[in-house]
Formats: structure tokens, C-alpha cells, sequence
């Protein structure tokens, strides 16, 4: 083992690195004695770990009065208070939400806060250059809206519908984005120079949810991605579970009813997504308002389309007895998928997620009350708190996890002990 | 730190005995330069840490020709080869399998070597007292089969129908036996004086397949006791999944069809265990050979109850048109209870497992193409390499573990970097 002249050998100035990173990290500006004493380490010793951090650009000192970013990272004159603080701005993740209707795009800093987000509707009729072309755009947007150079993204991950194999970052199966079984990574590397992740969308809001959410408490969580379309992303002790084939959650396929199959109908919509998507959500309003009248009445008239999943939940919502028959019976279908999702599983929390997720208690009420006869252990049920930014805000925390890896000195591995 | 005359720090001879435990464990007898060059120990080293483990009792010393049990652990006199072997027989343990129709008890010693099994029948008109009296029957026929001491029992586990609370070691509910929802932990301690573990069967089989059966070189495993019962073990990247309520896995009161709940009925039966269990199996048979004659015909004759599942598979696998068209229904029915399994986990195997696991190809053919339109990824599915033993050896397993973390060294944990 080689001693350089500073520090100690090079494992230990590495987990002294982290020490300290992970002290200043997320605290604003800081004396160096308070960070020998929250670090743990010795006032010289930390001197010697700034110095380093601050030749790789990762710390900045800083005047008593300039805690935050963007005073160059010089020392002042005049004896200055020796201020140190983390430079979140030293590199910049890029999170991004891509599926058949939106581009959404997150640009964040090296402390996760995410310092812009831009979308872009993908046109009816679209094929994957649309889908690509509101990506880059979405992404310019998001860049120019937080005053990024590309050159400072350091990590880029993106979430999309489908079953993903994340290790070549290819989209292997999609039946709900026709002609999306794309080498996305490659697409992405066209924008970024940067490694690049691909993701199950409903995956990475599982992971958003726990991180800022619904499920920070959790451990065996089911997200439900519930919109349009359904599909789940599974955590088992905190961690995601991709399954064998990364097609762990595809709940949308779910085949219900004795002659269902799990095959998607002309649409590439699942049947499990027939039976509860914001399409059956709108039919069932329109049902329950043709048979009952009410609220939703007023919108079976032309132009088509006005009755919405969320015209439902609305009504439902004000009290409108039609609405909440739909309400009930969508909850009740749901609920026939979700059992034995919580029979096999037990997890300590389902959140469900996306455009749904706007239809509150009244939905979530019903959900419960259809589930109970259909379990052993009532479920917790909770809404999303990140409604249509869990993907891309999960997409942050994956790009951010790559970027700490590979510019953040690693507290590990923690060595052997020496042999006798 | 204190360091001791012999071997180093107390930590360091603690990771040394393991080493020299590791390769010592299952290797026969050995001489010490082959275990100080199996275990990258000194020769010294090696010698200090045997004369402790032989204190201990975990080794002993054994002559050239004397490489199994039993020699006492003396040294011979006239210089002899030094040879060392592992002790397995310095302890045992015992697994245990109750439910409500047998007891079967399993005594391994420390390598895991069951040296005996005995099972016990349990009548048909049963209560707690006589599960409970068949087990403690089935114990003792094990020991003594074994020639094993009680005392010489250093952990127990038992595996039980229903949701189990491991660490207090409760059954918390159990519908298909009736009132036995006891404190099964402390009714194993009026039989044993150590450390006693309870488990769902379904987990501890799941745990013996990756050990010893079809699972071995599986990460996600859904295994399945499918017998007049129906429940599931997951194993999630080789660990077992419990659930937030230990009820992961209760698959048998998965309710299929619309109008159906989870309620069990008056014998105890979930709803997927009256659509696919061995009684159900029976009921196709029957109706089968109600319609189509065949093999099966001559068994509806009294005396009732002659035509059982293994009849309807035995008939099956030998041709008889109305026996497939049996196995054909419930495979079907089976198919849609597992779909959404493999739908939520996409695991890497899904083993069938207890008393129908002897039913052979026919029917997992016959589940295989019925699962085919209803995933999208089609499951790999084996039937179970341990039949009825696979919760007794389960209970092996964990039992082992158990005696293995509280009776030998342990590697770790491993010691942090020293400060500066």
C-alpha cells in the first residue's frame, strides 16, 4: 500500500472525500472546522480533502455572505472566513418522460433539485420521429430554460411505456406505442454525450414516489401508472424488481374475463386497460348519464369526447349519482385486477399514479371498499403526490444515482481485513 | 484494540476460524497444510485456530483411515498424520412439517444430511391437540431414528398452513385448520429447550427448491404447494418475500370470478383452492367420466372417494381421452390463477410443488399452453424435484441457518477503515 504525501493512502482520502461530500452536500456554505466536526474527520485532514474537491470542481469557497452558487469557487481577500460549499452546479442530470402523447423533460442539479421542466404534446397521428422530435425539443426547452450548456449533463435517463432491457437501453415490446420497439439509448446518444439509461415509465415513477412521494416509508410498494393506460412498477424492500424479462408490472395485460387473453386489441391496448382506462372511465360516465341522467348529461351532446375520465371523477367528486355509479363500477373492475397483485405481494403500500391520480378520495374510497372483500389484508391505498411528473422525476433520481457513481468519490468498497 | 498471545485481534480470529470452517465443512478429513492452502491461511494460523474450534467441539482430530465421525476427537499416539475433519454431529436440527392431514419432522445434522424423517398420518376429525400430539410423535420417532439426543437439538423450525408472524412465532390465521391459530412457537418449546422458528409452508418449500430442487440456479421464484390446498412461496433474488403482513403468496384465496370473494368456505377453502385443489381435481375427473366413460368410469362406483386426483393424472398420462379432458380444465383454470402472478413478478421459474407436483408431464404441458395467450412472456415451469419433503426440508434449511449463525464463527461484519 502506497502513502501519499497528504492524506493518507488513496482508499481513505476517497472514503474522507465521500466524508466530507456527504456532510456539505445539501447544507449550504460551512465553516471548515463545523465540517471536521459533522464529517467526523480532523480540521487538517479536511483541509486537504477541500483542496482536492475543489481541484475537481465539485466544492467552491465562498464569502460569509455568498452561501449559494455562482461566485466562481475563489477565495476572497482580506482573511476571509474559510466557507466551503458543494457545487450542485458542477454537472446536470437530465430526467425525461416520453410516451405516445408527451415529451416531458427535467434538468437537475447535482443535488436533485430539479431547476427546469418542459413538455411537449406528441400530435394524434404519430409515429416514433414525432415521439423523437418532441423529445429533442422537449429537452432544448427544458436546457435553455435552466441555462444548461449540453456539454455540462453528466447523466441522461428516460422513462417509456413498454417492457425495456435496460443494460442495452432497446424498447423490446410496446403494444401501446405502435412501432416503439426502438434502440432508444441510441436515439438519446444522438442528443447527449453523456452514458444514457432506459426505463419502464411506470418503474421510474415508483422510484419518484418513494424518493419525494407517497412511499417515502415503504418498502414493498405497487405503483400503478393509471391513465390511458395501466401498468405497475414493483419495489421489494426498496429496490425495483424488473423481473426475468424486465417485465415485472405489466398489469395492463391482465386478462380478466374466462374468454380474455392477454393479446392488445387494434389500439395495442391491453385488456385489463379496456376494461379500467380513461377510454372505460368516459364510457362508463356515459352509460350511467344516459340511464340516470345528472351532471354528465350535459356532455353526451356533440361535439364527441367532452365526457372525459375526468369529467366523471368531477362529477363524482360534486355529489352527481350517475358519475358516482361509474365511479364505482370502474372501481370495482380495478380492484378484480389489484387482488391478486396483493394477494401475491402483501406490499406495505399500493400509491396509484398518473391522470388518475387527480380523481381523489372519491376513487380511492370506492377502490378500497370494492378491494376488501377481495383480500386477507386490507391494502393501503394512496394517491400520488407527483401526479403527471413521477416518471420524469424518477428519471432525475436514476440519471442522478449514474452521475454520483461516477463524479462523486464512493465511501466504498470498505476494505478487507488485513491478513495476519 | 486488544490483540491476544495467539492469532491477532479477537475480530480477526474470528474471520480466520470461518475461513478455516469453510474449507473444512464438507471437505472429509484433511490435513492441516491442505487446509492452511484451502483456506490462503498460514500453517500456524491454521494450527491456533483448529486447537480452538477442537476446543470448541466443531473439529476433531482423526487418523489417516479414520475420516467419518465418531473417533472421539482424540489425538492418536505414535505421531500420526495429523488429520482434522468438521464435526457435523456437534449438533443437529430439526424441520418440521405440521398441517391437517400429516406431522413430519426431518433431523439433519450440521452439514444439512437429514439422518432420519418420519411422518405421521393425522385423523380426519382432527383438533389442535391431535396436530400437535402427531408432531410431538413424529419428533420423537425422528430423534430416535436419528440416535439423536434432544439436547443435542440446537434450532428447530416448523412450516404451517397460513399467515405466520416468524418472529413471535404465531400462526395469525389459518381457515384451512380449523382453530389453528395458536402460538405454534411456544407450544415447539415445550418439546425443545433451544431456539424454535415458525414459518408459512409454502416459504420454507420455496427455500428447499432453491437449495435442493428445481430452483437452484433461479433468482425469482414462484413456487407453488398445490395440493387440496393452494398457496405460494416468492423468493425475490433468492431471498424470501414476506410481505408487509407475512401474507405474501396467499394465492389460494384468489376469487376469479366476478361475483366470487376471498371469503373461505366452510371447510377453510379460499376460492382458487375450490376452482384447481385436489378435490376440485377429482370433481372434473368425475364429471369427465360421467360424459365420456373411459378408465375413470369404473372408480365412480362406491365405495365413494376412489376416484382421487392422482387417479384422474395416472388415467391421463396413459391416454384416457376423458382423464385429459379433466386435466385439460383445471389447467386451464389453474392457468388463470397464475397469470397474473407472472404478469406482476416475471419471475424466473415457477415450480409446482407437494402433492400434485407427482402428476407429471400432462399436466404441466397442459398449464403451459393455457398460460401461453395469457402473459406475455412465457414462464418457464417445472414440477418439484422434492415432492412432499420439501417443507420439512425447508424447515432443514432455515433451522440450519439459524444454528449455523448462533454456533459458528462468522465472517463479519466486516471491520470499518481505520481513522486517520
Amino acid at each position: 500500500m502506497t502513502w501519499s504525501a497528504t492524506g493518507g493512502p488513496p482508499l481513505l482520502r476517497q472514503i474522507n472525500s465521500a466524508r466530507v461530500l456527504a456532510a456539505l452536500r445539501g447544507a449550504g456554505a460551512m465553516r471548515l472546522a463545523d465540517l471536521a466536526e459533522r464529517s467526523g474527520l480532523s480540521r487538517p485532514t479536511v483541509g486537504h480533502v477541500v483542496d482536492q474537491l475543489h481541484e475537481a470542481g465539485l466544492v467552491a469557497y465562498a464569502g460569509p455572505g455568498d452561501a449559494g452558487p455562482g461566485d466562481g469557487g475563489r477565495p476572497r481577500s482580506g482573511r476571509p472566513p474559510r466557507l466551503v460549499r458543494f457545487r450542485s452546479e458542477a454537472a446536470y442530470v437530465v430526467g425525461i418522460d416520453i410516451g405516445p402523447h408527451k415529451a416531458r423533460v427535467a434538468v437537475a442539479d447535482l443535488l436533485g433539485r430539479v431547476v427546469a421542466m418542459r413538455r411537449r404534446a406528441i400530435p394524434a397521428a404519430h409515429g416514433n420521429r414525432d415521439l423523437l422530435a418532441a423529445l429533442r425539443a422537449a429537452a432544448r426547452d427544458a436546457l435553455a430554460g435552466a441555462g444548461v450548456e449540453r456539454g455540462s449533463v453528466a447523466s441522461v435517463a428516460a422513462g417509456t411505456p413498454g417492457i425495456v432491457d435496460p443494460p442495452r437501453g432497446t424498447v423490446t415490446l410496446a403494444p401501446g406505442v405502435p412501432g416503439w420497439t426502438i434502440d432508444l439509448a441510441r436515439e438519446l446518444r444522438r442528443s447527449f454525450r453523456c452514458p444514457v439509461h432506459v426505463e419502464n415509465d411506470a418503474n421510474l415513477a415508483a422510484l419518484a414516489e418513494r424518493r419525494h412521494g407517497a412511499a417515502r416509508d415503504a418498502r414493498t410498494v405497487v405503483f400503478i401508472l393509471w391513465g390511458r393506460r395501466v401498468g405497475a412498477g414493483v419495489l421489494i424492500g426498496g429496490h425495483l424488481h424488473r423481473g426475468a424479462a424486465n417485465a415485472a408490472g405489466e398489469i395492463g395485460f391482465l386478462a380478466l374475463d374466462g374468454a380474455a387473453t392477454a393479446e392488445p386489441d387494434t389500439r395495442g391496448r391491453g385488456p385489463f386497460e379496456r376494461m379500467v382506462g380513461a377510454d372505460a372511465i368516459a364510457e362508463a360516465g356515459r352509460l350511467a348519464a344516459e340511464r340516470h341522467g345528472g351532471a354528465l348529461a350535459g356532455l353526451l351532446a356533440p361535439p364527441p369526447g367532452r365526457l372525459t375520465a375526468e369529467a366523471v371523477f368531477t362529477a363524482a367528486a360534486r355529489g352527481d349519482t350517475a358519475a358516482a355509479e361509474a365511479v364505482r363500477a370502474i372501481a370495482a373492475r380495478f380492484a378484480r385486477g389489484l387482488a391478486p397483485v396483493l394477494l401475491v405481494l402483501d406490499p406495505d403500500l399500493v400509491v396509484i399514479g398518473a391522470g388518475i391520480s387527480r380523481a381523489g378520495s372519491v376513487l380511492l374510497d370506492a377502490i378500497g371498499g370494492s378491494l376488501r372483500p377481495l383480500t386477507l389484508v386490507p391494502p393501503r391505498l394512496e394517491l400520488s403526490a407527483l401526479g403527471d411528473e413521477a416518471v420524469a422525476l424518477g428519471a432525475v433520481e436514476l440519471a442522478l444515482a449514474d452521475a454520483e457513481r461516477r463524479l462523486l468519490p464512493s465511501p466504498g468498497p470498505v476494505p478487507a481485513a488485513p491478513s495476519l
